[in-house]
């Protein structure tokens, strides 16, 4: 399963059925993450009719470009053929000087990028914002009150935007019983097993009862926060998320292709994760944050959210283990940021997926992996430290 | 839900759920012909890259045009409001002369057409026939020879293409336990409820083992044929039938949007019903077929095939049932023949969905519709008295 499976023919001896209880993890993974419309219900994000913003290139040679991490040595070459990377795209100066498919991927494959999502969903949230519909200070009861009866009740947009509410939400992807086993199966990914469980992300939320801190006190990485702020967001726009971000973000910014969202049974689209776009289109997404919200001379993100994102978050509500990958980070406005004093800040999905946006060095990269493994430490500080070693090359 | 359901939001109280067992059935029709990929799984029919075909206009108001059915008047006005029609658009000389649409229909919106999908497979069949990649004549164990321990043993491509194979296939739809029952599940539409019946579409044909006649001896119309044929032409092309139908129909035809199959767990796209496509586009497919395989100036499909194709029937191998709503018709190619001696020809889906192609008059209709009925030989005979009534006041 590590080379491609271009074409799942069944009339193929010994060719794979892909179980269904399985299909978003390995070995699977290798290949429905380039096509999750083939294993779950989705719904379109349009690109629009409008031409695709132009991505100019400088194509540079990057594979001998040499790193080390954790007293290893690699190059980029190496990393890209041991990191079950799919594609990775570099932006530099404005240009892209690398562009590499691997693993059957194609610059028309739409890819999974799992929590990637949320800021798309904090980027589309920026603009709302921006425009008067969202109040980052008003309670998230305000759009939803149905959430007063939640332990949600008091928490402010801005919380669920930073992750720093304190709603009990047990994030373990490989539980069997934990809110995100229960997240399998509401948001339409899983089979319903328990009839007891949430049979929709809406149902899921409403279930939230307990706290375990005060809103406000630290942050936790809670998926379902991104799904609480879709809803906020939903609900200030009356308009559903996929269309939601095609009107306000992927249309206007000028993506190539469409992208599409996965739904779950009651028709919402999993902002906190189930979001496919192609390679190209998630690094004019980076291009987007790299111009402050400007992208091809249009501005589609004030300025001011954008500043507020790279500058305004609590490193002091960050820590334990999220210290291990980012000893200087926090998370705001659904990015993970570097080190808020350098100003850099990524999206970040579990399998190895990286949007890493440095506005002062005028670099991005955009890697999309299928790896074995939710999280490992290892892998990520492997990345970033490729990531890295890129940026100081082309910057010499 | 007789009204759109435009955003189902869970969020609102009393939002329904569709339940899944039931969601290609009515009331949820309504909603979900214009939203499957919302539903199950799906795979893309990429439009490819070049400008629409063009769709030219020389509107007019039909709705006034009269006719009569089974002893009763009607407007076209009155049959698109009480016939549960979705989309209409009507073609005379090469121009658009209606273009309607109902129940939160748009022109962007990919509608279910059920069986219609049948003729677009048996339209691509034509075309690789024509490039001597298919020959009707050989058996189809020539592509497939699984199929040599199966009931297909000995039948000619043609007669898939005729469905006049012998092959037992039980197709009625709302019985629990006929063959069509099990297509439900084995193409991805319903859960798996009995262990034993076939995973998927090729499992199903494997399982055929019997047979009622000599192939070639008369015509049933039998869905898994087309399956049969689908499986030919991949095998044929070494390409999947999603990509084939985008590279050899839809892209060089000129459809404006992107199209889709829904896609059984071994990834085969449902040829013989699972194709999603905009009413335009549709139309497109009609005036291809006006033009004998020309659009745009541009041939697509060979002559010959066409020509075969509207004069090649075979009335003698047709009765039965089939008489009720096609007296003197036929079925040659995956495609309906109203009358052989006329060469008008037709493509039809469950649930009220039809192509109307009139060669000899310019004149095609295309009506996309969500019945309360798989099928109702009433609203057939009165669909087609619409479209004739239409046909004759644009003659005059």
């Amino acid at each position: 399963m590590n080379s491609a499976m271009p074409f799942r023919d069944p009339t193929t001896p010994g060719a794979p059925i892909i179980p269904r209880p399985d299909w978003d993890r390995a070995p699977w993974n290798r290949w429905t993450f380039q096509h999750v419309r083939e294993m779950v219900p989705t719904t379109q994000v349009w690109r629009g009719l409008g031409p695709a913003s132009p991505l100019p290139e400088n194509l540079q040679d990057i594979d001998a470009i040499g790193f080390e991490v954790d007293g290893r040595s690699d190059t980029i070459g190496g990393f890209l053929q041991s990191s079950y990377a799919d594609g990775m795209l570099v932006l530099h100066r404005g240009k892209v000087v690398a562009e590499r498919y691997l693993n059957g991927m194609t610059p028309r494959t739409p890819h999974l990028s799992q929590s990637v999502a949320k800021s798309v969903v904090g980027t589309v949230a920026g603009i709302l914002i921006g425009r008067g519909l969202v109040d980052p200070a008003a309670p998230v009861t305000h759009y939803l009150p149905e959430l007063e009866a939640t332990a949600y009740r008091g928490a402010r947009v801005q919380h669920v935007l930073d992750m720093t509410s304190g709603v009990v939400f047990d994030e373990t992807y490989t539980a069997l019983d934990s809110h995100m086993a229960q997240m399998d199966v509401a948001c339409g990914w899983k089979e319903r097993m328990d009839p007891n469980w949430p049979g929709h992300v809406w149902e899921l939320i409403l279930s939230l009862k307990a706290s375990e801190c005060a809103h406000g006190a630290s942050f936790r990485y809670r998926s379902i926060e991104t799904d609480v702020l879709s809803f906020v967001l939903q609900r200030a726009a009356a308009t559903p998320l996929a269309e939601l971000v095609s009107r306000e973000l992927w249309a206007p910014m000028g993506a190539q292709e469409d992208a599409y969202f996965t739904v779950d049974p009651a028709g919402y689209a999993l902002g906190d994760g189930g979001f496919n776009a192609t390679l190209r289109d998630y690094a004019r997404f980076a291009l987007l944050h790299l111009g402050g919200g400007v992208i091809d001379g249009r501005r589609i993100v004030p300025a001011a959210w954008i500043g507020e994102t790279r500058t305004g978050a609590r490193p002091d509500l960050f820590g334990g283990v999220y210290h291990e990958v980012l000893p200087e980070g926090a998370y705001h406005n659904q990015f993970w940021v570097e080190d808020s004093k350098r100003r850099a800040y990524m999206a970040r999905g579990v399998f190895g997926q990286l949007i890493y946006i440095d506005p002062e060095a005028e670099f991005a990269a955009v890697i999309l992996s299928s790896w074995p493994e939710f999280i490992n430490v290892r892998r990520t500080r492997t990345a970033l430290a490729a990531v890295r070693a890129i940026r100081e090359a082309l910057s010499r």
